[in-house]
């Protein structure tokens, strides 16, 4: 890492990530800031490329090392639909319009994948983290507004979806988290 | 325009694209030629949006006026789904998905959207062209493999699908040449 060697950047404008993030950084002895600063988000089937690339453009303008988050939500029966570009579902067909697809389907999984993209004046590393689990046959529970698949998604070993959980329950199954850590263990090494 | 006013590079890897431009062109006086570049392509729900990104990045390597288009379809029963992200569809739920999204729906409407956009040393301005018309109820007609959506789009005023027309029939209704006919408008304008 450059500069100090203890603190990172984190492109977003969602508190709530920020802060998963802060709390998992501090038990590597690693400091993260938060930034909301335009994330480029090119098109594509893959979050690693999604934030690869956004953190490379970042970093072009900020001239600092810098994390970048990215995730969606893959339906295997629907051919990994709607995956990367999850986020457009809410405006559009709307999760009701997601369970009229899986209507009928027998093969019910999904997985949850994060990326998280760090990059210094040397190299892009990408880090994944996935969870497991099925499509519920209606939403249950009540989600946070920009997380819509949480009230049909149950991780592997859950009966209940994730809006049904608290944040320290979803946050054991969290993707989100386990990219994080992998990144916090890279950078920690890195620094050693 | 710069340099010698007559010709225009085409960003595209698609020689149908390239064809269909450069014959509207020559009736404006105006050359085309065909360049297969990157074409970075940002999420967004608007094709204006995203072409014009994609041609500013493409002028920030290239250093030459330009051209670069993108299109969607939008379904209005959908609230606009699948728009922009349409060439996403085709790897997942498919055209099938689709349908199945439609059942049961009265409004059948939608329209193609293309938006041209022309770069140079001063300005970004882009052109839409839209096709208004419906979604039938299966898939009629052999589409070309990258335009999955023509055989269950029919143009307002025909009884046929897109899949099902020749070249000629189906540029009476192109939202395509509409966009292009404008840019080649401005730029005959623009030099006189």
């Amino acid at each position: 890492m450059e500069g100090d060697g203890k603190t990172v950047l984190l492109i977003t404008g969602n508190a709530g990530k920020y802060r998963e993030a802060a709390r998992i950084a501090e038990g590597y002895g690693i400091g993260v800031k938060m930034l909301d600063y335009p994330k480029i988000e090119i098109q594509s089937n893959s979050n690693e490329h999604v934030s690869m690339v956004a953190a490379l453009l970042a970093y072009s303008h900020l001239g600092a090392p810098l994390v970048v988050e990215d995730s969606g939500i893959f339906i295997n029966a629907l051919n990994g639909f709607p995956g990367v570009l999850a986020h457009f579902i809410k405006g559009g067909i709307g999760i009701e319009g997601v369970l009229k697809l899986m209507e009928g389907k027998k093969d019910r999984s999904a997985f949850f994948k994060a990326a998280v993209s760090y990059v210094d004046n040397d190299a892009v590393k990408c880090f994944t983290g996935i969870c497991r689990g099925s499509i519920s046959h209606k939403e249950i529970g009540e989600p946070e507004e920009s997380l819509p698949f949480d009230s049909v998604f149950m991780p592997e070993g859950s009966k209940v979806t994730f809006a049904e959980m608290g944040v320290d329950e979803k946050s054991r199954y969290s993707h989100r988290a386990e990219a994080f850590k992998k990144l916090f263990a890279y950078l920690k090494e890195d620094r050693s």
